[in-house]
């Protein structure tokens, strides 16, 4: 069974988005696409939409959990799941992956994040991709959790743990 | 963008899944994967692993939303989706669905065709099938229903429906 | 504990909702809360109405599941939980209720009653009621099915039954 | 309409859980009741229990959303909704309340937190509370989110302005 890499991150309009972001999402995809494993994500713009076009530069499945309708889909989801649940939705996205990788972010993202925490499934921060995801790779920010995400600085140790945890 | 569509019909243990029924749906897999579609179904066995495996044969790609634990997967699904929403996975997969098509079927299945029925979605049932399929195909039962099912006979035209209809 | 009895059916607009249906629900609302259990409903209109109407009658305690807008709750709801959840909402009214009791009812209602039964949640029609009530209260159409719903004819056995079981 | 009011907080078994901060809790339940406000929390233990107990000392409403079971609810709650849906009845209480309090909280209280606020609704943390919620009161942490919530100190400014706010 291939392995399912949920990718978690700012929506398009996060001004923390720069290009050099966008390119840590991009080579998420094509890490993920590169060693066989299928991408999940929240299926929109910015670090969603980055992820799922380095994927399909290498051949990779994407498929986006969507909030309402599929035609919001960025054009590199191989398969719209349009859930009709609105940010609900982020709670399939977390469920349904084998492990969770987040870059950037803000309160959605921050959602899923902890809501992935909580049911004990593995995370992956990027600690360099700025947003809450630099926030939670913080030393005084941990301490305030017992159960703590693994927390990475590049796209291949980011990629690399999450084929080799649990 | 491919066109989903849902399979749903009954799981492994239904008394009515006799041979013949599930080689219509193992047809109704092939077709919808010789025409491109994307198959749509709950993952499980019975009816849901006659169409995948019917789907995969002709290459297609399968989509299975599952209630939980997704090592329940038949071996036929490439996607599976875990849920951890039980029953209420059954909405998800209807929501998500250009189509539905219904085969036999207990009150599981009754489920996701009232849903699909009540968002106003396209439900395709082949009432040579046994189960509610056979069942809401009867015109006294049709009767009760302002909102009707397209009924059909066979693989055939449950498929070429399927990619016509809106 | 108090008992939670959900009441499904028709909202409003089904021209199956004469005064005598209406009346049924009513009474229906009057003895769950002469009873001491607590009314759960998708808190719209139509039978959803009667039945909140008739529990308020005798200062019982009503409960509406909404699909969206909490505003759109009937006015004898005391707490209008509104969920987001469109018609997925169903499957919570189905899944805290102790018994559920169906009315008329069309598509929505069908799904009810179908998501009760696959769950194993006892079920008890109003056979006199109309709509999908009547129809599931046939016994052509129940010989379909292993797990029967209990079938009744007035809002006493209805509401007596469903203090009684499990 | 009655005013409905999430408290979110820790489950029992938080070592932040003092007795200083289970009394603040309890006061919030008693004001919010003393409002007439109904209550609604996730039914379980810690806060959860504290603040309904609070509402109870004062005759208020409690409306607990139960991950599963509802012999889980503690004994204060009124109105245990079970809606099988684990941690996604998080979702819920956010969507069904006019306004969220925070107290103390790990990373379930995180994701209750952050679903309001990406959905946009009033979110009063009580700073003095620990946990989450003395966490994201501090400067340098709402600096990362364009979208704030309201930070407060005491049970009586929480209450007060989760009356007064939109």
């Amino acid at each position: 069974m291939k392995r399912i890499i949920a990718v978690c991150g700012s929506n398009a309009g996060d001004k923390n988005l720069s290009k050099e972001i966008l390119k840590i999402a991009e080579e998420v995809g094509r890490l993920i696409a590169g060693k066989g494993g299928i991408l999940l994500c929240g299926g929109l713009g910015g670090i969603m939409e980055a992820v799922a076009r380095g994927a399909k530069e290498k051949g990779g499945i994407t498929v986006g959990i969507l909030p309402y309708d599929k035609s919001k889909a960025n054009r590199y989801i191989d398969i719209p799941i349009e859930t009709n649940l609105g940010f609900y939705r982020n709670y399939i996205i977390v469920n349904s992956a084998d492990v969770i990788i987040g870059i950037c972010g803000r309160w959605g993202t921050l959602n899923e994040i902890s809501m992935a925490m909580a049911l004990g499934k593995p995370v992956i921060l990027i600690s360099t991709s700025k947003g809450i995801c630099e926030l939670l790779s913080k030393k005084e920010i941990l301490e305030y959790f017992e159960e703590k995400p693994y927390i990475v600085e590049t796209p291949e140790e980011a990629v690399e743990l999450a084929f080799k945890i649990k």
